[in-house]
């Protein structure tokens, strides 16, 4: 095996997932496919298993099923996150499910290439404090706290500000009016970006950047007030930091996952791969930057509030948000109703300070109910 | 004296010398004037001494006037430059003056700013030798290599491009006809940078830049073909790297050259500085970008091309250009005839490979006085 690292990837089916496949694919002699988890895509892991031949597999739906005709142990997440033969463990399940494996891997002390937004949002304190202990590296995989982390490589001293770009989404500069008239399908067009549907959502509410500002203070311990966003539509700039000097360093690429996620897999070094893109700079005419109006998008200042206030705040932003998100997908809310029903969920909510996993993943449970019932008396 | 760096600063008197000085009077508890040196402004150095009290002070036009009440060892730029008690040598006199004092700079191992361009133009091979040789280390000034540097600070792997960011100048949309009558006073304002006279006229021509990709062949030691410039009229990004991956790294910051000094001295370490500004994302509303037209500026392609050919041809590019400059500014010739000044001068010189010290000094003058020659018989 030598030099070739063993890479578990819990969410392979989804949009994470299958891109860090494309780029374990590409570089064969660099890594090797030692598990995989999916939640409900049977056809597309099927397939997966097939072409990389993993030692460990793990099916949601359907945890007894023989997938494949190819040898492999069926294990629990977990199992597979903390298993000493996989060197790296690639987060990228979606929403509260990555918890715990991510917790799991961590105690477990690997490398973990971490996707899962939630796992930093709603257990920071928990995830940050035991891969401390355990010696645990956690790689950022969002392209915004990718950026950030190259741009802190070498630098010695805490840097003075954050700031995370964000391309604003396809409603930027939409009226609070024209917002709520807003369609699924128009929602779901994001002008840079490809990515899943509920995180296609989340960056047209700028929820997901809100997210990201609370995986960016755990992620680099920095406070709040050093975190700062800016609208940049081009999502060339995929974030900056300031220095104490005054001094600014940013980290540009096209919008491509595929970038971040082999950065994390190879780190500190990096990898020559034909398939990653290289910016031209011959049609890269300009970059345009404006601060936020966080009147306008209501999401990203709930989610900044609820990271602050900290506790289960953020665990009940991200429960209520999904089932949120969910109900517009299915028409049965407005664009604006997303906003509307998080923020009356955060406003009722008694929150735990240091929270437990069990707590954290109780007040998710209840912010999902707590919305269910606002819609449904809304309906009344 | 604990922590504190001693610092000679030879060419106190110019643009980077004088900044230099304000960086250092804002951080009195990490740097001390040991040395100044300057060449004609007799007023503004004695100014100095009184303010900064050097151990050791060098006049060039009168050696042994005593320039004020203060005590201090009279030396000559060599002996300052390799004096035991010296720890930062900032090399800030023009032109081929700073040659000498470079290479005993770098021969005594010193830590050396250099902002000195001609030191690595015209000698890169020996000045780099040396400094190998000898454990010293060259902190570049230069904004754009200043950039480039602290884009590569923890980067391992040599980066698979540089692009040097260029203002473009104040002609940089102007035909050949209308370049034709350029006046001295238009070549004087750059939009972006205040510079000193000759270093203006350079970077109107982009003489400048060419110098810059030579300086940077040295300085991080890349071959000519992966230096790239690019035309960035508001001088915010000061140079990018790109790396193996396709990730590029950019440095940002207003266009103020004590930013880069202050790094050079302060390296590896950032310094808090009150005075140095930040940049404002409010009023930064966009960054726009071209490849630059090598045809409209025929200085930068000769330069790349006396680069790339090596041996004396810097040395009389540099030559050339100087005294050439010098003929504008005094409205002896006009703007175009810089260029074609130097290119004729290029085209007859008999080059050296691996020059010396003395062949490369010997091919300056012999350059300039070609100039002059060529403007002679022009005029006849």
């Amino acid at each position: 095996m030598g030099n070739i690292k063993r890479v578990a990837v819990l969410g392979s089916t989804g949009s994470i997932g299958r891109q860090t496949l494309e780029i374990i694919n590409a570089l064969p002699d660099r890594f090797r496919i030692i598990g995989l988890a999916a939640g409900k895509n049977y056809d597309l892991l099927t397939k997966q298993i097939s072409q990389f031949q993993p030692r460990f597999v793990h099916f949601e739906d359907k945890p007894q099923t023989r997938l494949s005709k190819a040898e492999y142990e069926s294990l629990s997440l977990e199992e597979i996150a903390s298993h000493p033969e996989v060197d790296i463990v690639v987060m990228a399940t979606s929403g509260k499910w990555g918890l715990k494996p991510t917790l799991t891997a961590v105690k477990a002390g690997k490398r973990v290439a971490l996707a899962n937004k939630e796992s930093l949002v709603m257990a920071g304190e928990i995830i940050t404090t035991e891969a401390k202990r355990n010696g645990a590296q956690i790689m950022p995989v969002d392209s915004e706290h990718s950026a950030i982390w190259q741009c802190l490589k070498g630098e010695k001293q805490k840097p003075t500000q954050l700031i995370l770009t964000a391309s604003g989404g396809p409603f930027y500069h939409y009226s609070p009016a024209r917002l709520g008239e807003v369609t699924v399908e128009q929602a779901l067009k994001h002008p840079s970006w490809r990515m899943g549907r509920k995180v296609t959502i989340d960056s047209a509410t700028l929820m997901n950047k809100g997210l990201e500002v609370i995986e960016a203070r755990w992620l680099f311990n920095i406070p709040f007030d050093s975190i700062n966003i800016l609208i940049h539509p081009q999502s060339i700039i995929h974030s900056m930091v300031e220095f104490i000097d005054g001094s600014v360093k940013a980290q540009l690429s096209y919008p491509d996952m595929r970038l971040p996620i082999q950065y994390a897999l190879s780190f500190p070094r990096r990898l020559a791969n034909p398939q990653l893109p290289r910016l031209d700079w011959k049609n890269l005419k300009e970059l345009t930057f404006e601060p936020p109006g966080l009147n306008a998008f209501p999401c990203l200042k709930l989610a900044i509030e609820a990271g602050r206030k900290g506790g289960t705040y953020p665990a009940v932003l991200c429960g209520a948000d999904e089932v949120a998100v969910e109900l517009f997908l299915s028409q049965h809310i407005k664009f604006n109703d997303i906003a509307r029903l998080v923020e009356q969920v955060l406003e009722v909510h008694k929150a735990i300070s240091h929270p437990t996993l069990e707590e954290i993943l109780a007040a998710d449970n209840w912010a999902r109910e707590k919305v269910m019932q606002l819609v449904s008396g809304d309906k009344r």
